[in-house]
């Protein structure tokens, strides 16, 4: 898809300028979902991605923050790649992705975690934001960081619900 | 974008292949949070989406049932598009996808649409649902509607906060 960009003010331009395209929300799907953290695992998908199409992908999330790329601590020869606090923050899209994407036919199976964990209950994202960065191993910052974001929003829904 | 559609059963991929790539999204947005309606009024975005691409699009989105098309009734040569309760289903998407994209640079300027209503808060989601549905007089087809849904999420969440 060609670059625009000319609308830089807008949060939802924005957000599907810097995703790019689609396989980057599978590419994030995949590690929160599916656990995966290799090239060769991101390949193996059922969406048959190619791999030019994911050295590119990837090469995009890691220049633009979402993912972290780093040596397996257990096999020096291998890269992995983790989400960041930005990618993390990502979660939520996933989520409202797939409760739509659900919705669309029978056949749509949902990934075992969101049945469990995910809808728009802000202490299910925790789970799953949390679950995530734990297997990741992602470093997390401290107050500012996306579970205090979603503990906000938590707290105002019961609020307004009292 | 190519179709891939080997993983009919994951609801990120089937929502992502559903929506085909992110125009699709930009014109819900324009829909919701500029108030457009017709042909003329998409071609005018920032983003500057060319005339074959839009006509693609708009196609896609009324064949898979996110968009209605008809007749104005004030003016009767003009063709109107609206969001069908399947599209209004999208606005968790686009207000994620929209708090997203407002982390990602002090430029960025969300939409005074959602500084007012839309956050991860439930009842945000209603007043942007209702008010969008109002506005293009789209047909809300009583309990099983979106509201409900949002609804259900909301309960939830106060309860899990108590």
């Amino acid at each position: 898809m060609r670059r625009r960009n000319r609308n830089p003010r807008c949060a939802v331009n924005v957000a599907v300028e810097v995703l790019g395209d689609s396989w980057s929300l599978l590419i994030v799907r995949d590690i929160v979902f599916y656990g995966k953290h290799t090239f060769r695992e991101f390949l193996d998908g059922a969406e048959r991605i190619t791999t030019s199409v994911l050295s590119d992908r990837l090469a995009a999330l890691v220049k633009e923050g979402i993912l972290d790329k780093r040596r397996s601590p257990t096999d020096q020869r291998r890269e992995e790649y983790s989400l960041t606090e930005k990618g993390l923050r990502l979660i939520p899209v996933l989520v409202e992705l797939a409760n739509w994407g659900t919705d669309h036919g029978p056949e749509v199976i949902p990934h075992p975690k969101w049945v469990e964990k995910a809808t728009t209950d802000p202490a299910g994202l925790h789970a799953l934001v949390r679950e995530t960065a734990a297997a990741d191993r992602a470093a997390f910052r401290g107050p500012d960081s996306v579970l205090d974001r979603l503990n906000t929003g938590a707290s105002r829904t019961a609020h307004r619900n009292e």
